[in-house]
This record gives C-alpha cells, sequence and structure tokens, in this order.
C-alpha cells in the first residue's frame, strides 16, 4: 500500500509521517512539500528512525518530493495536511484514484452557510462534500466504510464533541453549552511567528478567539446540530505554554428530570468496546494521553451544573492520529492499528 | 515601621518578604517560620539583595525567628501566609496590639454556614469576624481606612470578582455564571508533594475540585450575593504549567435590554483612577501582569453570550501585593507604594 | 517468559512497565513496589494502555504486588530499578534463578576501591560482581550472550562513554577529558523534595557535585581506564527545566600527529551497525532522542580542541531502555526489539 | 535628562525601556524603532505601566519614534539595542553630541584581527574604537567616568570574564580554559524563526557554534590575554529551554603551587563592595539572579581541576542591565540606581 503526504513539513503532517513509517499495512511513503522539495527527508526529520525511511520511502530515493513526482508515482491512500481553502484545491488530481483523507477544513462541515461564517468563503468543490465523511471514528463508523473523502475533524471539535454528543443524542442536556478550550503550542502550527516563540508563551497563557469567532466554533455548532441540539454554544479556546495537549471543559446543565445515572449509561453505551476512549472516575490529565490517540473524559455533577472534562493529544486523536485510525476503518483493519495507546510520556 | 511575616517560606510569604524589604516606608521586618527558624536569612532566600537584609533585618541580626521571638520583639503590622485554620489562631497575640493582615480564609467570609461548607469547621474566632474587612482594595477602600484585621481574598476571588462585581452591582448580567480559571502552580503552594514536581506537570494540565468543589467558590458566591446576585455559579479551576499567573474566563449572559456600552461604562466607572485595574480592549494576557500587582481586564459580547476575562499575577494581586496594598491603604499611603506595575518578565 | 519489575513507581521503573508491557516477547510482567503494594496498576499508572494490562499481568490479577509474591510467582528476568546499595540485597532470592538486570549502580563497578569512594561503602557481594557483566550494550556484547547478571550503566556514563570509548581505545587523544553533562529532571528521580517542584526548577539551572563529587563519575573513569586511559577526568552535571534527556558535551585534545579523519573513522567502525547509534554531522539535539533507545552524536575538532556531544533520552537508552536492549542480546533476540527507534516527540 | 533607545522591540531594547522608565534619574525617554515606528508604545509593550509612559514619554506624545525625529529631539543619552556591523553606523549622528552606550559589537574588541574573524568584516569606524571604554563596569570602571563611548559586553563573555578576570590577573592558572555556557532563549533574539519557536525548544537543549564558531569567543579571548593570559580558550554556547539566564561553567587548572585560599582572595579582592558581584560558597543557580543585575559566583577545585561556576540574567547584567550600570558610573550616580538587586522570580 502506497500513502501520500501532502504538506509533511508542518506538525500534523509530520506526525503521519511518523505514524505511517510505522504502520504494518504501509509498504511505501511519498512525503510532500512545496518548500522543502528535494530535500533529504532525514535531513528535515533527525527524529526519525533511519532504517524505516530505508525501507519505506524507496520510490522517493528518501526524498521530500513536490505535488507533480507525488501525482506521477500514484497512490492509494492521499493525506492532505494543507491549509484550509487550499487543500481541497491542491487534492484534485487524487479524487478519483485515491482515498482521500484531508485533515483541512474543506469537508468538515455540510452547511455552506456556517462554513462561509468560519472561513469567509463559499466552500469550494461543493459537490465533492456531498460524498465526504466525517472522520470523528467513533460516530461514523459504518460511513467510513464507504467512502473515498474523508474529512478528519479539527482538535478543539474532536475533543469538544466525543463527550457532548452521547448527552446530545439521548437528550439529557438542556440549555446553552459554554466550550472552555485549553490548547498546546502546537495547535497553533508551525509557523514562523512572534507571538508563537519560546520566549513569548513560556510563563505566559491567554485566551483568542472568543464566543463564535474561532472557525472551530461553527464546525463543533453544525455537529451537535445534526444530532438535535437547539440552543447556543459559547466556545472559547486558551493558549497554553506546552507542547501537545488539548483540555476542554465544557458546562452545560442536565435536563430537568434527568440523573447521574443517565449521564453515565449514555457515554458508557456510546463508548462501549471503543478503544480510542476511556471514561474515567477521576478528572483526566493530559499527560496519560500524550502521544496516544486516546480521548480521556470524565463528568461532574454539581446541582444541575455538570460538567465534562475531555483531553486529547492534539496531534494525535486530534490530527495525525484520528486520521489513520480514518484510515484503518475505511480499509477494514482494526481500527487502532498502528496507534500508539500506550502513552510514551 | 516594623513588620511581622509569619509563614515567610512559603511562595506568599517569600513574597511578601521581598516587597516590604523594598518598601519605603518598611523600617524593619521581621522573618517568622517554625521550620527554618534560626537560619540565616540570605541563606533561605538567596535571591534577595543581601544590602536590604542587612538593612531591615537588625532586630533579628538577619535571621529567621520563631514565633515567641516575633511577639517579644512587637510590630506595627502583622502579615500571616499561614494556613488557613491555624492562621487565626497562631495570629492571637497580635490583635490587640497590631495592624493584623490575615492572607488566610480564616476571616474572609461573613456567612459562617457557607464558611463551614468550604472549610469543614466552624469559623474559629466569629467575634474578631466582625471587625475583619475583606481587602479586596477597589472595593473595600473606605473600610480599609479603619479597621486592624484585614482578611486578604483568595486568589481565584480577586482574579474572578474584579470584573464582575460592577456587573452585578450595576445589575447587568443575568442567569448563571460559569468560571473557568487557569492557574500555575506557585497556586497549589511550595510543599513537597509528588504531583507538584517539574516531572509531573511539566507538558501537563488538568482540571481539579470542579463544580462548588473548591474552597474559593463560597468566598466568590458570598461576595457576589452581598452585591445582590441571585443565581447560582460553577466554579472550575485548572492548574497549568506556569510558575505564576491567574488567567480567569467568566461566561455569562447580559440582561435583557442591557448593552455592550452599558458594560464598558459600568466597569470603568468602577475603575476610574484605580491604578492597580486597567480595561484592555484586547484579551489579557498572563505575562503582561507578571510579577506586577495589576489586574488586565477585557470583555466580550457574543450575542446573549457575556465573555469576562482577568490575569492576575496570583503570588501579587493574588496575595503579596494585594496585602501590601491593603496595608498602605490602611496607612493613608498611595495604594501602590513599593509595588512593582511594570512587569519585569 | 515472565518478567518482573522491583520498584516499578519510580521513572526508571515504570518506563520499563511501559516498555515491556509492548515487548513482543513478554507474555506476563510483575509490577512489584513496596509503597503501593496491592493497588490497581490502572490506577497507579493511568498513561498505560488497559487493554495490554488485562493481557500481560493476569498472574497479579492486575495489581501490583509484594516482593514476596514476586518471589513465590517466580520469573524468567527480573530488573530491578531499586536504589544503590538496597537493589543487590533485595535482589538475592532471584540470583540463582531468574537473568537478573540491575539497573542501580551496585554491580558496575569492578574496582572496590573506586566504588568505595563513589558509594561510601564496600560492594555488598563481591563474589556476585564477578560474574556481572556491564550492560553497556555496544560494547559488551560478546558478554552479555553468556552472564544472568547484567549490571544497566547509569545515564550520565551511557551517554559519555558511548562517543569517548573509541577515541581512548585507538588512543587518538591525549590530556585530561573536561565533560560537562545537562539533565532533565526525571534524571533526579520521582522524590517528593522542595528542590525537584515544578516551581522551583521552571525559568531556573544549576550545576551540582563537580569534579569527582558525582558517582557517576567514578563509573565513567573505571570504563575508561579499562581501556586505556590514564589521565584525569572532571565531570559536571547540571540540572536542566525538561523531563527527558541528557546532553554531554565533552572536551579534550586530540592526540599530536592524530587528524580528524582518525577519529570518524573509529567513531564508525566502533559503530558500524549499531542500530542504537548514530553519528550525524551536525551537533544533535535532545529532542531527536525523546522517547527512543538511540545516542546521537558528533565531534568538533577546532585546532587541538577536541569537542564531542552526545545525546541520549534519559529514562531510555539512559535506563530502561538500555535494560531492555541488554536483555533483548542476551536472549539472542534482535536487539532492538519493542525499542522506539523513532521519536513520537 | 533625556534618553533614547535605539531598537526598542528586541529583547534588550524593551529590557532597557523597563528599567529606564523607572530610572529616577530619566526625565524623558525616546523609543526608536524602524519597524513600529508611529505606534502606541503602551500597544507594543503591554506590559509596562501606564503611568511611567505618560510622564517619561511626553516629547513623543507616547509614541514609537523613527531614528530622524530622535535626532531632532536631540538627546544627554543614546543607548542602541540594534545588530552588529549596523549599529556604529546608524549611531554616527549621535558620537559627537550624546554619550552613547552600544549594546552591540560594533566597539567592543580593540584586536581588529580578531573582530574580523568573529564578524566577517573590518571594525566600521576604527577611529572611533580608540576612544571607546569595554563597560565591563567592575573592571574599567576609572575609564568609564571620562568615556563618551561605551562598549556594552555580550552576555557571555560577562558571564565567563567576571569569574576569570582575577585569576588570569593575579596568574593563578594553567593550561587552557574550557568554557561551558548555557544560556536561555532569549539570548537568541527576538526573531522569527523556526527553531526558536515554543515547540522547537520545549524539552530541547542543544549545543550550537562550538569551539571557536561563536563570536563571543574572540570577545572572550581578547579581554583575557589583555590581562596576560597566553593559552588558549575552548568556547561551547548552549541553548536551554528557559527565558532567561546565563550559566557558565568554566574548568581549568590551579597553577602549580597555587592554593584554594589564593583564588579566594583573588575574587574577593576584585569584587570587595561591589554591589553588583556576589561569591557564594555554593553553586549558584540561575533563578537567583533572575531579573537582577548581579553576578553570582563559586568556584570548586578538585586536585589541580578548578572549576568556576557564574550566573546572571542575560537581559540585565548579560545587556540592558549592565548598560544602565554604565551610564550610572558614566554619571557619577551609584552605580546600582534604579537597578534591581533583589530577584522578583
Amino acid at each position: 500500500m502506497i500513502v501520500t503526504i501532502l504538506g509533511v513539513t508542518g506538525y500534523a503532517g509530520t506526525q503521519l509521517l511518523k505514524l505511517l513509517l510505522q504502520h504494518p499495512e504501509v509498504e511505501e511513503v511519498l512525503a510532500v512539500s512545496s518548500s522543502q522539495n528535494g530535500k533529504f527527508v532525514l535531513d528535515e526529520f533527525p527524529a526519525l528512525e533511519p532504517e524505516l525511511i530505508t525501507k519505506k520511502m524507496q520510490k522517493s530515493d528518501k526524498h521530500i518530493i513536490s505535488m507533480e513526482k507525488a501525482v506521477e508515482l500514484k497512490s492509494d491512500i492521499v493525506f492532505s495536511a494543507l491549509p484550509h481553502l487550499k487543500s481541497a484545491e491542491v487534492l484534485q488530481p487524487f479524487y478519483q484514484k485515491s482515498i482521500v483523507l484531508d485533515l483541512s477544513a474543506d469537508f468538515r462541515m455540510n452547511d455552506e452557510a456556517k462554513f462561509n461564517k468560519a472561513y469567509g468563503s463559499a466552500p469550494l468543490f461543493p459537490e465533492q462534500q456531498k460524498r465526504a465523511v466525517y472522520g470523528l471514528c467513533e460516530w461514523f463508523t459504518e460511513d467510513l466504510y464507504k467512502t473515498n473523502l474523508i474529512a478528519v475533524p479539527g482538535c478543539y471539535p474532536t475533543a469538544t464533541l466525543l463527550p457532548l454528543l452521547p448527552l446530545v443524542k439521548n437528550q439529557l442536556i438542556e440549555g446553552d453549552i459554554i466550550i472552555n478550550a485549553l490548547s498546546g503550542i502546537t495547535g497553533a502550527g508551525k509557523k514562523a511567528q512572534n507571538h508563537l516563540l519560546f520566549c513569548e508563551r513560556q510563563e505566559n497563557m491567554t485566551a483568542y478567539l472568543p464566543g463564535m469567532s474561532h472557525r472551530h466554533a461553527y464546525e463543533i455548532e453544525e455537529k451537535l446540530e445534526e444530532k438535535g441540539f437547539v440552543n447556543s454554544i459559547s466556545f472559547t479556546p486558551h493558549l497554553i505554554p506546552l507542547r501537545r495537549g488539548i483540555f476542554v471543559t465544557t458546562a452545560t446543565k442536565l435536563k430537568s428530570g434527568k440523573k447521574q445515572e443517565d449521564i453515565k449509561k449514555a457515554m458508557e453505551s456510546a463508548y462501549d468496546k471503543k478503544k480510542c476512549i476511556r471514561i474515567l472516575q477521576q478528572i483526566p490529565q493530559a499527560k496519560d494521553v500524550w502521544g496516544t490517540n486516546r480521548c480521556d473524559m470524565s463528568f461532574h455533577l454539581d446541582g444541575a451544573h455538570l460538567i465534562l472534562f475531555s483531553v486529547i493529544d492534539n496531534l494525535m486523536k486530534g490530527a495525525a492520529g484520528q486520521a489513520v485510525q480514518c484510515m484503518n476503518i475505511r480499509l477494514g483493519l482494526p481500527e487502532t492499528t498502528g496507534l500508539p495507546l500506550n502513552s510514551p510520556f
């Protein structure tokens, strides 16, 4: 099986490269980058195991290659870690011939108006959108079996939706939903910008794009509404001085007449036998999912106030890991093939 | 003027020592610790300026001293950075003779039932409580002029109440208040505990004591209710891998019929000419108040959802700095005497 | 194959548990701790994969167990991550029946006088010492095949010796050796001590136990002398605010008449086909070996001054990883079985 | 007194701004930046105290200004935090009219050949060089009184030279000097470069430009040679994941016949009554000088091996703080006027 990664030099792209080189079913990896085209893979990524590169990057002779070269070499699977409003465009040569997993937002949303609000533009390929499946694996497993276009969810939506969807689906909550999300700095991408420098983030924290200003807010809203949610959400992300991790604290209210036991049952029934989800008695910690494809979650009831906690590694279950999980499902492999669930941290 | 610090080896006590040694009106500082009694101050605190110690710690011959010795030496002002349910007891010899500033929770709450819920015990000295003034400086300035017992507020309540009080007082919000607070690790105190080790907190984050489980939730609730708040709060603190800083994100709803302009006016009118408060157009950042006695705040309106942001240095405006500000007010000094407002970070 | 880990709750012991649960040849793991005896493994280590525990910890019914229980259950392999001067003693019941890998210093040194200088005591079992093999895998491979007692090297000695030994062996350097080692905080162990708190180490760095004050200095000296080194070393370790990693900068002098090419040849010839060693053109970085069992190294010649750089993950190649590598060699398995060489960082 | 800061947006320039706004003898500060010209000072530096800006930045109406405007407004003192090979050029309009303190390397070195090796260019203004005084305050006090051109030393040279100069001057050491320096990331400047991103430096460390590849090596060498040093140095800097701080470990040999007491005496005699230098019994820690203008140092003798430890805050005694100390000396003020010696950390 030949897989291609577009945009391999960003944090999500690099994580994909690490995972796919180690994946037992992947025979060949093509690493594509317009800026690093022609460079030796090991020079760009000295953290990789040389032997894996030698073994699985033969077609490119261990080099980072261009889009043109990748198209020419053909792939069974293509992952794109390119920016939104660019990814869907660049992916065009692959739609007919490969299974495409797009980690950008370009195919995540079915509601064109919401997409427009979030991204300031109409979706690029509304026709393609119809066949796209939203790759939140635990909720769209059936659809993932048969699609060739998978929209891998955003990191914030993944961490936020996983504890909420069972409650919304079972109509256990009422009123608005207040979402506070804390993100490690890899979530902001690998950009040479002043505010992402070590010296600007160490011993610092802040919120950004509150309310409905962040693009992911609309993605969260749409997926909740598709399950019957009728009220409003308020989503506030924060930048926290760690490399990896998203910790989400969601406050809402238990529906009158419902009980703690109902929440427990809804969660357990949604995630029974789901290996990437763990429902804990205690509040989860970022370090326990670091480097894994797992989402740990717990909930706390205080009178009618219901507080949900969920934590993921933003580069794993929040991006590259979930993308590989989608691929595994699509190919009929066990869904955690090649995915760490044991934190190396 | 002679000042005494009880519990000088904790983070708040040490910060008090730094501030008071530099305070232009303080002539002599007595540093008290039961565990480090007899040790040279400079050996315990090598970050201090030797010359200041030589100049202002003559009575103790530059040593950390015992309670007994401190009582014997007499003080104009006594600060206690001892734990709750111990502080009020240990302070007994000073109530009649000195101005007492208690950084513990022992005199913060007027409602005995709430205190009991928060601390699992009745207040130790209900009689003393009557003369205690809550040292949230910008709101109790008048009372501070004339009391000899000041209860310095908790770090979370300070950061939470400052943006909320003007809105509650002016009846600009309705419904419940959802408070998410992020705290640096000094907020957990200087305790040799496994979960506070560098290797347990680096690249980690979590919430703890959610809903109304944290003691400070009741302190916040009481002070809001005293200004007319009638609904419920939900308070969730988080541990963030930085040394200093509290960042609070508070979500509530604008009262029907009220406008953005009303909030702005209420905030500006509450804090006009208050040098330790700054209302910003953009979301505040922890690094900008690091080492200062300032609270920076901003608000964001998204439909009816109102989000408040506030940030303080938990050891300064959240503890030692505010204690010194209280002392300054009590003594009729300019309130920022000896207090940095310019971040050294 | 049944393996036992003594002292599983420290950082090295926990890392062993992670590695051995994932090791393809290990069928059953016994986790021993006197302090946490009786606790569920997943409660103590929530970062582990539940399924692995279920599968490979059946004999202990997924619990941490006592020494007595471990002795009773028997093991093919026993790892000890206990402290020096205690480990050799506690290991007694296993010497005759199991292959023993001791991560403490108790069997690392052949020279009793040096051991005494380093540990302030004579070796506990001088007779056992004779059959112990020093587990610096790349240098003692042949001996590792046939021993049942392996002394896994210290973290500093591993990182220091790997670049030095080829040069000493080939008589390429002259004069003294100045070693500066930087260590992440896990190197200091998981002890609830004030100086290891997050707030004491963040934005801090220092040296400790310089010259020949650190125990590892004698271990380094002995192994160099065994290869013919006749001058003196000076070893200074430093504490650096990161979790994992040892970076060693070693300064010495190129022997008169020798050339850059000689060093390159000696290094390449020593480590040709050694999968855990990589000789780089550029200076290595800690993040590139994070979580791997690899030592990356490079050298720099400036006139006669020769500077060697080497970096390892102190919990992997510096402790648990190298212990597993030793086990693999002893058992005739490929030496990197179950050992990551691809950094997850 | 009017002071101007050229290059105010870098880390050293910003630190100068903080210090000078608080300096009791400075009446007016002009902040110059070509990239941020025209911006409100408080918008660029929200960590500053608004009142200080209002009070001391009247001539620029609280704005960042251009070079042209600064020349027009005239200054008593001009600090330049511009890059080397640019600073001396830009400073031209001020040489005749103001006291100039250049934080760049342009006037630090008297030996043109060495300058050439270090900076790949001849000095820009060899004539000016003759009147320049090297601002290592404790060693050039007398010369500082009477010069109008001060070359503020580099951060590494300051930390390295302070413990070494008394030993070289008194001929107490022999052989080569091996210098290992650890630097916080502000030392690399405020540049939007990938390798300075939070996510590239967190949990990472490395060396760079070893041997004599770093420019500061030549500055160190020259100043040692001027005091009689005849052997060679080897200087290796390292990047450490903290914001501020330089920790230097220097290894050399005690001259035959000399004793520990001689070193102690030489150091004490050099720094007797120097308020910015502290000689400690124990190894210094970065956190104890954080935010101060102090250099803490200690030494350790192990046989003939002599190890020196020194630590500074690279933005204070390593840059802006030392520049202000130079200014104080030049103006006949107490040398620590406006300079913190009490760490706020």
